[in-house]
């Protein structure tokens, strides 16, 4: 793994091994005892990515730098690559990008000498956010074979859609999904289920953010929640251990009931903790990979009390 | 105290519990040996209340949680409420918030599991900055019961007035005010003066901003300063000991004549200093109190030589 | 030297002096082992000046308080002044200041109790773009005298060309100068060049910025690169050892041609590498100089294995 871009290049050991490396961060730190910078290019609003990053890298003692695109260069013109060159030849170790073209790192992977991390590319992938779900998955069943997880919402302009439910199929899950129409994606080839029979059978409800800086008009219908959303309702027909997933941030009251945010089978702000583990776990491998950090580190790593 | 709301909530007792602990940050640099995030949550402009929260929490050896509004998921919809559970999922042990809504705290105390410190609340309260203001008074005087204090400005308008003149009163000064009109509030209990009758009674002359984004005309008219402002011919006036506090940012040539802002009696920038101590002093109040470090810590404590 | 403010102000000993402590960082870090503080403030966009004094201050291990001026108090009509001298009172060593006035520092220098050093003053000058500039042509070449340096582009606007321009005669190099129409500067007295002739006499071609955002109708000819910009017909008559500068961020297609910027001699992502060492050089000293750090510190430093 040289560079982190898609879930899609990972095989099922691959993504197994970064699980588990983030389930040895949740319970032990490791602080990296040399100067390591990473620099965190956001060129798409962000909140929980990119803290959950920025976290990631403090707690793996990394140096980081905070760049806004909207006091940048890029107001001049400057291209992707350039900016990115730039970043490299001031000391960046690792690079994480989010940026709203769909295969932005294209013209990056060959120049560039440090690794990238895709923070999130238009509508083509946000491979964190997938690796912290199956992540949430994981830590509750211990498997994924045979699990059945519905994806539910905006699947066609969702870009955590298409690589969950491809990625869960190699890890052995029948994936469903579950759109109003408009929402569905006839390119993915997945069964469509109803929200009430989803809500039934499902083990994980994995519910997606509808983008309604894109659809305002279905966005004001308070029918939407009524019909293809989460209700209370549907929620009790689940079955006993199924769960709860979203991305956030959360349209309360559309994709699902206010009431249901902070349930018992929800894991919606577990997700969040999760991702910075498999934050950490990410950086870490390709920081081993290109040799930025050695293996010895982890034996004489500090350990914090938090 | 669990959180930092308010400083009506504080009784006599904790805000000389927080004064003194102000004092010895001034003396001696304290650095908590484990790792501990703070996120700082500013929705609406701040230099100096941001800046001198984030100097605290590097003084403490705290990390640093940066947050951009205009850059964020808030853009996208997201609740306060939702915000401030995603910092504490990702791991912030404390939270600093400033938002314009007058009470925006209320819906965050019952569901979080970290300490909050309100950092400005709409007009409804600053009580760090009360607090800095308390602590400045002291380190002056060394006591408050008998000082004579003038509040000065935009009653109506400011998050600062009424919380000063309340707690002056709890620890047994004499509190003034003294309004243009329209700038008065007839809710507030207090004796109005003129400026004049200010100037030559007061211990401390307590300057406010003028919030010209709301007064444009006030703001143009010149006679402002000569009338409700605080004149170099007043100044001259004043007592021997008497002093000069405003929160900044200052309107020169409107409430204060820009030769007095660095006069030997202003105490504005000495202001600027305190609110890192008193905001440590109030950091650490609170990790203690929730347990996220503990008194230990004080013993093994690393001092800084700067 | 109190404050780093232009590069005119220092004598040639000065500046050999600051590149060789840079040449010294790329080969040792060097980190300071008290907690000092650096506050950047950038009133206008910038992403390689700011980011690279970032890592400047990182290295050395100060704590970096990073101002954002689109959220903070210059919205409330705040003085430079005031802000300066609140970094000052809550706890800054040391200013880094980017600002859109030509001497924006005058109002500063005798009013502060802290070193200021200049990021970017309107057109009126860059010294930290120009001493890495410098330090760029001394490690190629071991000397300037006697160089053949052309600056070409739009030296009218820039804020390096009359910098750079006057300290290279001081180091005895050989300056020339090749301009657009209406791109020239009568004030300059330095000989003019055509970019044919430029490339092929001299040992070094610094190319400028072109300010599409002030000459959006050249930015748009198509003309411009094959008649003042650098082609690869004219890299190719170039000397041998003859290199590339351009501070970047490059208009590709404009001023050079996009296959040139990581061409052989193209030294552009060197130049932004050597700023780090540079800044770093120039914040120590003026430390060193304030007493705010002691020599005795380099015997005891740190060394980082990166």
């Amino acid at each position: 793994m040289r560079n982190f871009l898609s879930v899609n290049q990972l095989n099922s050991k691959e993504i197994f091994s970064i699980i588990e490396a983030a389930e040895r961060f949740r319970n032990k730190q490791l602080s990296i005892d040399k100067q390591v910078f990473a620099a965190n290019l956001f060129f798409e609003p962000s909140t929980r990515t990119k803290m959950s990053f920025i976290v990631a890298q403090k707690k793996l003692g990394i140096e980081v730098l905070d760049f806004h695109s909207e006091a940048s260069s890029v107001l001049k013109g400057e291209t992707l690559y350039d900016t990115a060159r730039t970043f490299e030849s001031i000391g960046a170790n690792v690079l994480v990008i989010r940026h709203g073209d769909d295969t932005w790192y294209d013209e990056l992977i060959h120049g560039l000498q440090v690794p990238i991390i895709n923070a999130g590319a238009g509508k083509g992938g946000h491979p964190t956010q997938c690796m912290l779900d199956l992540a949430t998955i994981y830590q509750e069943y211990g498997y994924f074979n045979g699990l059945k997880v519905v994806i539910a919402g905006d699947i066609k302009h969702s870009r955590v859609a298409r690589s969950n439910a491809q990625a869960l199929k190699k890890l052995g899950a029948n994936v469903y999904l579950s759109a109003a129409p408009g929402f569905d994606d006839p390119l993915l080839d997945f069964p469509y289920l109803s929200m009430d029979e989803a809500a039934e059978i499902c083990d994980v409800v994995m519910l997606l953010r509808i983008q309604h800086e894109r659809h305002e008009a279905i966005y004001r219908d308070s029918c939407y929640l009524e019909t293809f959303g989460l209700t209370r309702d549907r929620e009790k027909r689940m079955k006993d251990r199924a769960i709860i997933l979203h991305p956030a941030p959360i349209n309360r009251g559309i994709e699902i009931d206010t009431s249901l945010v902070e349930c018992k089978r929800s894991r919606i702000f577990k997700q969040m903790e999760n991702g910075v583990y498999v934050r950490m776990a990410i950086i870490m491998k390709l920081l081993h990979e290109w040799g930025i950090i050695n293996d010895s580190i982890e034996k004489r790593n500090k350990t914090y009390a938090i």
